[in-house]
C-alpha cells in the first residue's frame, strides 16, 4: 500500500526498475518456446483481463509475421486443432477459464506455451512449455513481489517477454522489417 | 534489420535496455497530465493497433480507481463532452483518425492528453498536454532509433507509462489496493 | 438438415416466416421488463458468441437513449452493484458463464433480465423477469422448431426483441430522434 | 418521431412487419453474390456500429462453414489481397471508413460484396455486387422510411440477409448440421 504520493517519474523509475533484468530472471525453455511458435500450423491466444491484452500485442506482431493468429473469444476465431498452438498467460496458473482452455487444446492434441509466475500449478502442469517471470501475482496485494498495484508487474513483464519472443522468431525468419510492412493490416 | 538469430533472452536484455532510464528521457508536465486525469468528468481512450491495447491496459487501471472510462469504438462509448478528457496516443502524431479526435475532443471543450515520440506534429497543436516518450515511429524502419520492429519501442514505453500514470493517481488517492479490489469486474 | 440448395430469397422468406408473429408469441412480462431497465442504475449486458452480438446491438441504442450501459468482457466494465440491472440472453437458459453471471448479479442486489427459448432453466429460476422466445436453442439440431441452422432463430428474435425494447422505451421517454443524435459517439 | 408510448409488443408487431416481405424487396444479383463468397480465398467483414455488429453475426456463421474469416479492427486481422472478399454494409453508401476499404480492397485485387439502401452511392460505385435493401438510412431522421429509429430497420434487416446468405451457402455446401458443429470456438 503506498504511504504518500509519487510523482508521474518516480513511479516510472519504480516500473522501469522492477521490470530490470528481466532477461536474466525469465525462468524456463525459451528454445522450446520458439520452437513451439515455428512448428505451429495455427496460434490462439488467451488471457484475462490486462494480461489477455498484452498477449493480444504480440498475437499482432506473430501476425505481421505472417503466421495465422487468432484471440480466443473473438467471434471469427475456430476451434483449435492438432498441431495448433495455444499460448496462455495467467499470474497464479489458477484462472479456471484458461486452465480449462489449456486441458481442451491439450485433449485435442495442440501444444500449451503458459507464461505464468510459476510453473507449480495447474496451469503448467497442462502447458507443453511454462515460460515464469517472477511477480507478483493479480491478487497478491500484500506488496512484498511489488511496490505496484495487484498484477502490473506481471503484466508489464509479459508485453516484453512477448515483444522478445516476436524479435527472436523475427530475427530467425530472415525477413527485413520492409519485408514485414505488408503484413500489416491495409483495411483500416 | 537484423543481421543474425537472437535469442529470447538476447531480445529480452534489448527490450529491456531500451526502456532503461525512461523516467528521465520522458518530456512535457506530468504534474498537468495528473491533473488532467483527476479533473475529468470521464476519459476516452484512442489508440490504433497495439498502442490502442496500450492504453486499454491503462483505461482498465484508471476504471478500478472508480473513474468513468470509454474505450474509442467499443459499442457502448458515448459521445465526449465539455470536462471529459480524451487521452491518446500515436508515435508520429499524425495518425489521421487520432487527430480528428483530438480535434473533435477540443471543439467540444474536452481536455486532450497526447502520448507521442514528438511534440511537433498536428497531435501535440491539438493537445492540452502532450508527453513524449523519444522512440522510434511505427513507420521510421531505419533502426536508428531502436533495434526493434517498427513501434515496438514506443508501444512497450506507452505500456510502462500509462502504469506509471496510473501508480502516481492512486498513491494520491489515499485508497489502498484492498479498497481498490471491489473496482475489478465480478461478472466474468 | 438441408435437402437440397436454396436461393438466397428462398432463405430469407424461411427467416422472415420464422420472425412472423414474434409479437404474439414471445412470453413473459414485457412491461416489468421495460420497469427494469427504466430503474437500472447502469445496465450490463451478457451474452456468448451471437447472442452477445445481437446483445451488443442493443446495448448501443440503449445507451443513445442516455442510459450508462456496459458490455461484460469490456476491458473498462465495472463492477455490477445493488440497483443496476444485468441483461442476458441464453437460449437454452443453461451457458455456464451467463448463469454464473445472473447468480452474481442478484447476489449482490443487481436485477436480471433474462431472454430465452424457456423459462424452466438455472437463468430463468435466478432472474427477476424472463422473456420466452420460442425458438430452437444453439444445440438442438433435430431441425424440429426452426429449419435453420442452430440458435439462428433464436438470435434473429433476440435482434428484433432488443429493438422492441427500446422503441417502447423510446417512445416512453417523449425524446424525438433529433434528440438522441447528440448521444452517438463522436470521435469515430 | 413517436407519438405516445408504445408497447414491447406493439413495437415488435411493427418491427416484424417492416421485415415482412424482405425476400421480395431486396434488390441486387444474389447468385453473384453467392459466387463471391464461395470463391474467395478469405472473407473479411467491415461496419461501422450496428451495422458492424450485424456483419460479425454474418462473419461467425461464415467461420462455422470453415471459411477463413476477419473482422476489420481487430488485432489479429491481416492484410487483405488478391482474390479475397471483403463484406462491408453502410446505409447511405458513403460512410467514409468503409467507402476508403472498399477502395483498398478494389485496388490490390480482392472483391467487394456491398450491402446497403441504395446502389447509387459511392460504395456501390466501387463493389463487385451490391445487394440493396429498400430502408432508412441511419442519418433520415424524417420517419418516412421506417416507424423506427434512426437505421434500425436496415440493420435488422442486415441481421436477416446475412443470415439468409449463410443458409443459401450451408445447403449449397452438402454439409449436415452437425458436420458443422466442430468449427464451433471450443476454447471458451
Amino acid at each position: 500500500m503506498p504511504e504518500a504520493p509519487v510523482s508521474v517519474t518516480d513511479a516510472l523509475a519504480l516500473i522501469v526498475g522492477e521490470a530490470d533484468g528481466l532477461d536474466s530472471r525469465v525462468q524456463g525453455d525459451t528454445a522450446a518456446a520458439i520452437d513451439l511458435v515455428e512448428r505451429a500450423g495455427r496460434v490462439f491466444v488467451h488471457g484475462a483481463g490486462r494480461s489477455g491484452l498484452a498477449l493480444r500485442m504480440t498475437a499482432m506482431r506473430l501476425m505481421h509475421l505472417g503466421l495465422d493468429v487468432h484471440v480466443v473469444g473473438e467471434v471469427t476465431t475456430p476451434a483449435i486443432h492438432e498441431g495448433d498452438l495455444l499460448l496462455v498467460a495467467s499470474g497464479s496458473g489458477t484462472t479456471g477459464s484458461i486452465v480449462q482452455a489449456a486441458r481442451t487444446a491439450t485433449e485435442v492434441g495442440a501444444s500449451v506455451l503458459a507464461v505464468s509466475t510459476t510453473d507449480d500449478s495447474p496451469l503448467a502442469e497442462l502447458a507443453t512449455v511454462t515460460l515464469v517471470i517472477p511477480a507478483a501475482t493479480k491478487t497478491d496485494r500484500s506488496g512484498s513481489a511489488s511496490g505496484q498495484y495487484a498484477g502490473s508487474r506481471f503484466e508489464q513483464a509479459l508485453v516484453l517477454l512477448g515483444d522478445a519472443l516476436f524479435h527472436a522468431l523475427w530475427t530467425r525468419s530472415g525477413h527485413s522489417a520492409d519485408d514485414l510492412w505488408p503484413s500489416h493490416a491495409n483495411l483500416e
